[in-house]
């Protein structure tokens, strides 16, 4: 009897690695790398910085190369690469599945990637050039050729006995596939059913739902449908209808995660292939732009308070106060923002609802802009003992509420039909929209009101 | 043969029962109603505001009111159930697998989730009362229980004739259970296993990796382990080994995007079960807290600026800058936090290098210091004419994004100790430390050099 698992003993073994490889250990490390299963040497790599990340390369066994690659994040699949001898990185290429090398390929640069493929045996360079001309984030990237596929007249037990002979089913297959003699799908069949149907009956007989994905449908969209309606795996087809591979639900679980990652990730300006071991510089650099951008619109309320320069200078309780009406406008606008991109990722908000939802939006930013405002007129009419003050603060918040209700439910939208990636730009122009209207609303109020 | 699925089939449908409902044809809406899916009718509800749902709900056969609910979101199913007839509830429920059941009426109110359970027939409050016993967030709450298990010594051949006998085999088994005389999991067999296995060899020969889940174990522990393994279901087992149930990928799915919307809804603050088509005032009401603690600590910083008015009073243009230092530190600190947050979820980051990484934070930010005061002090001393004035801000700058990257590099692991989510407090805790750190910084090295 095989030990059983425990999700304890992984973490024990990295930590032992950890050890060897802190006192130098070198045969200690590769004996224990031999226990770990090639996704755990993953695992290791990922959480290790990137100059222990070659050492332990090294002491990796070479089998298990492609394995461990297939594995990786991109950046860190990336940095070993780069440090590999080419006809090392050829041959764990094409050892790959189909997805993992097309991806591999696509991640690196155009150059590397060309490299590679020539010096690649015929076959396994047609499959990755065929896999690569679908384009990222398609069905036909993601999809493997490993398909197993019937004849609709030949009875179960030919088919039972045919597998047997085979010996060898590829991984994570529940359904085959019954195509006609041109290739065309006619539908699948589980293997619980030819387990539990007659021997004796044709295997079309078996077909009961018939589902297919487009080669050139999008992948977050594949990865909807399988999380909708269950799904294990679904061939991939052509225009024609012709069977060209199958979609696996573990690859459309790393479609889920990574989907989920992008929109997190983007939403705090960061890159999502940042690596979180990945050097000093490189990580700056990464990060670089998103504070430029945020300088630029930091920069831009800035120069919308300069306008006030005038009223700033005879009332510095103006300048005290400045912050509150833009910060609690972000936070409203946001929590709109968020909200609005979820309901589009999960299909919910379409062209009958969308006006419906900016309305709904727009009478929240007012309730709230209700509520905030009474309660920040009371906080600062009793702190500043200033009841004008408190009724211009209110004003402006109760602008700046509606404001922000209506340009978190836009702003997705308008983005989407222009291509933008609303998680990636989204919160950057919406706290640039309630800063500016939240500072104009409060000194605009005030410079008309106090002076 | 049966028609190809398509993708855009749903959207058009979906699209023709709201025209139908608008029109207020009800018998089409019914007509139409009976073609969809259970998970399709559940989108459908998702996608209308409150009310349209019930009368929706009132068209639905009352044969699929389970298979219905079991897809819908927390707070879309309890607003259905709340306004159904007990009994009928009482009903769907019996008819739903136990981890739907189980996660039903944990959401439910408990004086509601009490009288259910008090009307249901026996066998099923047993096991509902079992799986909530467990408590939210584990194995055991995830688990069914509709698993098939073998003896050891059973050839293969004869349990494919008992499958076949039996007809009839749960959703999502790729594996059947091999267990002792006392109920004590030797190992998985995979059904693709026992199709190419020679028919005369008993079943513990084919036994190869045996894993388990502890009942106990935290449900996003499990993603992980399915997703670094790939695996389609795995057995749970209680202390002694006893075979309890088995956790398939279609809930591991779903804990996987329910956490990474956590997550993200979180870092907006938001209730990640928020409803986006839920009433006005309800939606209102879940979005007060978080806006609550940010007035709060808006009105902290504000206080923080306050102790500098005579500063402010004499120099106006501080006024106008003193958004930029916080607002830099806040961007910076978040990106660290974010990516701080994901590293501590996929398991890299632990208590062998918590300590590089925050001294790796520390340095960006110290780099990133660099970069963004001598950028914004050529900015400020070529704008404003004063190259005091940049010298004053480009330190402010400095300290405040070594303080970020401090503070977003320890806060989730400070937060991760004291058990509280760094997905919900961590920006808002960032925020206030980067807001008073900044305003501090800059209007106290002012009013040190420039009055």
């Amino acid at each position: 009897m095989p030990d059983s698992f425990e999700a304890k003993s992984t973490k024990s073994q990295l930590n032992a690695i950890n050890d060897a490889l802190a006192e130098g250990n070198t045969a200690l490390v590769m004996g224990l790398l031999q226990e770990l299963k090639p996704c755990d040497v993953a695992l290791l790599l990922e959480s290790s910085r990137t100059r222990s990340r070659l050492d332990i390369w090294q002491l990796i066994q070479p089998d298990l190369y492609s394995d461990v690659l297939e594995e990786l994040s991109e950046d860190v699949r990336n940095g070993i690469i780069d440090k590999m001898l080419p006809e090392i990185v050829t041959d764990a290429l094409e050892e790959m599945d189909t997805d993992d090398l097309v991806e591999t390929l696509h991640s690196l640069p155009e150059a590397v990637s060309q490299d590679l493929l020539s010096a690649m045996d015929e076959q396994d360079r047609q499959r990755a050039e065929l896999g690569l001309s679908y384009g990222e984030e398609t069905a036909g990237f993601i999809m493997n050729t490993d398909t197993i596929t019937l004849r609709p007249k030949i009875n179960v037990d030919v088919i039972l006995r045919y597998l047997r002979l085979k010996g060898d089913i590829p991984e994570h297959t529940d359904t085959l596939y019954v195509v006609d003699n041109e290739n065309k799908l006619m539908g699948g069949v589980a293997i619980t059913q030819l387990i539990t149907a007659a021997p004796d009956v044709p295997v079309e007989s078996l077909i009961k739902d018939s589902i297919s994905i487009p080669v050139d449908m999008e992948d977050g969209e594949v990865a909807n449908l399988f999380e909708r309606y269950d799904w294990l795996s679904a061939p991939v087809v052509d225009a024609n209808n012709h069977l060209l591979g199958r979609i696996t639900i573990d690859d459309v679980v790393d479609i889920i995660r990574e989907d989920a990652e992008h929109s997190m990730m983007s939403m705090a300006g960061l890159d999502d292939e940042e690596d979180t071991f990945a050097p000093v510089v490189k990580s700056t650099q990464r990060r670089t732009l998103w504070l430029g951008v945020n300088l630029f619109t930091a920069l831009m309320a800035a120069m919308v308070s300069d306008l006030f320069e005038t009223t700033l200078s005879e009332l510095a309780v103006l300048a005290i106060l400045n912050t509150i009406v833009p910060s609690m406008g972000g936070v409203a606008g946001n929590q709109t923002l968020t909200l609005v991109i979820r309901g589009m990722a999960l299909g919910h908000v379409t062209g009958s609802n969308a006006r419906w939802l900016i309305s709904k939006e727009l009478a929240i930013g007012f309730l709230n802009g209700v509520i905030w405002a009474v309660l920040i007129a009371s906080v600062i009419a009793l702190w500043k003992q200033d009841l004008m003050l408190g009724a211009v603060i209110a004003f402006a918040m109760m602008i700046n509420m509606i404001a922000a209700g209506l340009a978190g439910a836009t702003l997705p939208m308008v983005m989407k039909k222009l291509k933008i990636d609303p998680a990636l730009a989204g919160s950057v122009i919406l706290t640039t929209i309630t800063d500016v209207v939240g500072i104009f609303a409060f000194l605009g109020t005030a410079t008309w009101l106090l002076l």
